[in-house]
C-alpha cells in the first residue's frame, strides 16, 4: 500500500469509517487546500443503517440502503478510499497499520462504530444472528424466508419453523419483530397452501422493563399495544440464558424456534485500546471537549465509537445525527488548525428526537415536548428517511419501493441467496 | 413432506424446474380444472437468465432479474410452491424424490435446465466461476469490484489485479468482456486515485475459430471490431489448458490475471440418468416429438436439458424463447389429455432470432433474413428485454435504473458483499 499520497506537503488526513461520522467529515472538507484525506473502510459500501432492518426482511434489496463509498466521495478529487481494516494505530509514528500495509497520517479520526455484541456470549453467534452489516441482512433475510419454505414442505413441523424470537426491543428488535409479523400475516399467506402463515409466532424477548427505553414511557406503551395488534408477543423482564439450534431458554422458559434474531446490544470498535485508553462499560473511547482522544491532540473519536457526554452522567446517544453532528464538527475544528484560527468551542449536541416504526402505518416519534404517534408519525418517519437518504437515485428508487410495497402490499426483494443450509 | 396434495381425484402434476420453459407451463395451465399442481425449484427464485450478466458486473441489482417463484405463480391456487432439490426420478412408482421427502405424480416435466461445465476440469472452478445463478453473479461481482479495489491499495501488482480473462465467446462471454471494459473505462476511472482503471485488460479467449459462432459471420465481425473498440483483447482458436490462482494458461501461452470468469461451456442438468436414459454429447435427455421421454408417455423433458430435434442435425437452441414454447405446447398436450380430446401435432420451434448486446449503444441482432446492428439493435434489444421481464414492477424498476445508467453513466449496484477473500 502506498504512503499518503499527499501531493507535495499537503496535511495527511487519515479517516477510518465510512458511517455517518466519518462520512459527513470528509463532505464537509471539500474544497480545503493543503489537505490530502484517506478515508478508509473494511467494506467498499457505506450502509444507511436506520432502514438495514428494511433489507433484512425483504422489503427493499441491498443496494437501496448502501452505496459504494467511493461513488459517494468521487466528486472530491482529494480523497482517496481505501478498501481495508485497521489492525493497529501507531500514534508515536503516526501511522496506521492496515491488513496489508500502513498509511501515514498527521491528523486521525476514528469512526469506526459499533458492532453486536453477545455479551460474553459469543458462542450464540451462529444461532441468533445480529444486525450489523450488509452480509448480515441477507444473513437474516435467508433465514426468514427459509422458515417459511421449511414449514411449507414439512407442515408437521410449522410451530417450531414458524416462531421467530428477536431478543431486544431497542428499535432495531421493534422494527424487525413489526416487520416479520406483517410479512406473516399480510404478504405470505395467499403464497402458501400447506400452512398457515398467519399463525407464525413472532416474539420480542426484553430484559428490562419497557420495550424502546431510550423513549418517553407513554411511547413505548403505544408501541407495545401497536405491536400486540400486529400478533407480535412481547415479553419484558425476560432475559435470554442461552441460545442454540433449538431456539432460546430465557428466565421464564424455553422457546423453541427456527429462527432467533439478535437485537440486545451493541458494543464499541476497539479505539480505545488502539490507543491505549480505558474504555467505558460499552467499550466505547473516551474523548475531551474538542472530540480529541485524551493525550492525542491530533487523533479524533467520533460517532458510537466515542463516548461523549451529553447532559448529567448521560452519554450522546448512538443516532445517525449524532453522529453526522460529530462528523461535523471536527471538520470546523481541522479546518480552523489548517488556517491557523481559534480552535471552535467544545462539541455540542443537538438532540432532534427519536423515531421508531411498528409496521405499516404506525411509529412514534419522540421530539421532547412534542410526541407523535400513529399513522402522522409513520409519515413523517417516511418522509424523514426518505429526505436523509444520501443520494437522489436512492431517494426515487425507495420511495417508489415503499410507494410499490404500500399500495400492492408486496415486498420489493424476498430472494433466498447463499447456502440454503442455515 | 406431504403427498402432492391433490383436492380429491385431481390429476397430480409435477414441475421441476421454475425456469424459462416451467414457469410458461405453468402459467399456461392457469384455471385448468381437476389439475393440481406441484413446482419445485432448488431456489426460491426464477432467474432472467439474459440479463444475469447485468447482476455480475453490477449493472442491476439482484433483485433486478430475479423474482420468487410463489410470488409469479401465486395468483392460481392450484399451484404449490416447493423448495428443493431433485435427487431421483423413481418412474415405476411415479414418485419424484426430493432431499427431505417425495412427491408422487400422475404427470411429470422435468425442465431443470443446465450449469456451467468444465469439460472434465472441475477443479479450475473455484479460479474461474461461472454464472448460472444469483450467488454465481454476486460472486464475480465481488471479484471484479474486489480486483479493482486492490489495485487502488496496491498499485505495483496493478497489471495482474486488472486483467480480467473471459473464457469462451458466447453470448455471456462477449456480453461480461463488453460490460467489464466499459465498466474499467467509463464509470470507474474518476473514482481512483492511484491506479488509472482505464488500463485495465480485458481478454475474451474462444477456442473456436471466431466468436458468437451461432450468429451469421458477418455479425461476428462486427461483434469482435465492436469489442475491439472498446478495448477488448479477442483472441480467437486459442484453447485454456490451465486455471489456477496466477491466471489462465492457454495453447498460445501464460495469462498472468486475478480474474478469470468462466462462459465456455454448459452441461444439462441429469435427467437423462434420472430416466435411465442415454444423454447426448451435452448431456441432454432425448425426446420423443411431442417431448416426452422414451418410454414414459407421462414424463416430459423440456427446456435446456431436453435434446429436441429441429432441422436437419441441429438441436434446437438453449434460449429463453424455445424453453418458453416448449412450456406452452406441453401446457396444450396436458389439456388435451384431460379433456380426452386428440394430442395437438409434434412439437415444432419457431425461430424468433438471436441477439447479443456489445456494451452500450451496441448490439447485434440475427433475424435470419434481417441483421442488426449498432445503436438500432441496441434500442431493440432493450425494448425486447424490458418486454419480456415478467412482472410489470421490474419493468419499470429496470428501465429506471437502465435509464439512469445511460444517462449519469452510473451503475446501479456496485456493492462488495461476501467475504472480501477470493
Amino acid at each position: 500500500m502506498p504512503d499518503a499520497r499527499a501531493g507535495g506537503g499537503d496535511h495527511r488526513l487519515v479517516v477510518v469509517g465510512a458511517g455517518f461520522a466519518g462520512l459527513e467529515l470528509v463532505k464537509r472538507l471539500k474544497g480545503q487546500r493543503n489537505l490530502a484525506i484517506h478515508l478508509v473502510d473494511r467494506h467498499n459500501h457505506h450502509i444507511f443503517q436506520p432502514l438495514l432492518y428494511q433489507a433484512a426482511t425483504a422489503i427493499l434489496p441491498p443496494s437501496q440502503v448502501a452505496w459504494p463509498i467511493r461513488q459517494l466521495v468521487r466528486a472530491n478529487a482529494k480523497v482517496t478510499t481505501m478498501l481495508g481494516e485497521v489492525s493497529a494505530v501507531n500514534a508515536a509514528a503516526r501511522r496506521v497499520d492496515l491488513a496489508d500495509g500502513a498509511l501515514a497520517y498527521d491528523t486521525l479520526v476514528l469512526a469506526t462504530g459499533v458492532t453486536h455484541a453477545y455479551f460474553g456470549h459469543d458462542d450464540w453467534a451462529p444461532f441468533a444472528p445480529g444486525l450489523k452489516s450488509l452480509d448480515d441482512a441477507t444473513r437474516i433475510r435467508r433465514r426468514i424466508l427459509l422458515a417459511f419454505e421449511r414449514a411449507e414442505s414439512s407442515p408437521a413441523q410449522a410451530e417450531t419453523l414458524l416462531t421467530f424470537v428477536i431478543v431486544g426491543a431497542g428499535p432495531t428488535g421493534v422494527e424487525l419483530a413489526g416487520t416479520i409479523a406483517e410479512l406473516a400475516r399480510t404478504h405470505l399467506p395467499e403464497e402458501f397452501r400447506n400452512v398457515d402463515t398467519r399463525r407464525a409466532r413472532i416474539v420480542l424477548v426484553e430484559a428490562g422493563e419497557r420495550i424502546l427505553p431510550a423513549f418517553d414511557p407513554s411511547l413505548s406503551a403505544y408501541a407495545r399495544a401497536a405491536l400486540a395488534s400486529l400478533g407480535v408477543e412481547v415479553r419484558t423482564g425476560e432475559a435470554v440464558t442461552r441460545c442454540d439450534e433449538a431456539g432460546v431458554v430465557t428466565t421464564a422458559g424455553t422457546l423453541a424456534a427456527a429462527t432467533v434474531i439478535w437485537a440486545a446490544g451493541v458494543e464499541a470498535s476497539p479505539a480505545a485500546p488502539w490507543l491505549g485508553l480505558e474504555a467505558d462499560r460499552a467499550g466505547r473511547a473516551p474523548v475531551m471537549s474538542d472530540l480529541t482522544a485524551p493525550g492525542h491532540p491530533d487523533i479524533f473519536v467520533i460517532g458510537d465509537t466515542a463516548a461523549v457526554p451529553w447532559r448529567e452522567g448521560v452519554m450522546v446517544p448512538g443516532l445517525a445525527p449524532a453522529a453526522k453532528q460529530q462528523g461535523a464538527y471536527v471538520a470546523r475544528v481541522i479546518r480552523a488548525r489548517l488556517a491557523g484560527r481559534a480552535a471552535p468551542g467544545p462539541f455540542r449536541y443537538r438532540h432532534q428526537g427519536s423515531l421508531a416504526t411498528i409496521g405499516r402505518n404506525r411509529a412514534i416519534i419522540d421530539f421532547g415536548a412534542i410526541k407523535l404517534t400513529g399513522a402522522l408519525a409513520w409519515w413523517l418517519w417516511g418522509v424523514a428517511h426518505i429526505y436523509f437518504l444520501i443520494s437522489a437515485r436512492s431517494r426515487l428508487a425507495v420511495t417508489g419501493n415503499w410507494f410499490w410495497a404500500y399500495v400492492k402490499n408486496e415486498p420489493a426483494a424476498r430472494l433466498i441467496t447463499g447456502p440454503i443450509g442455515r
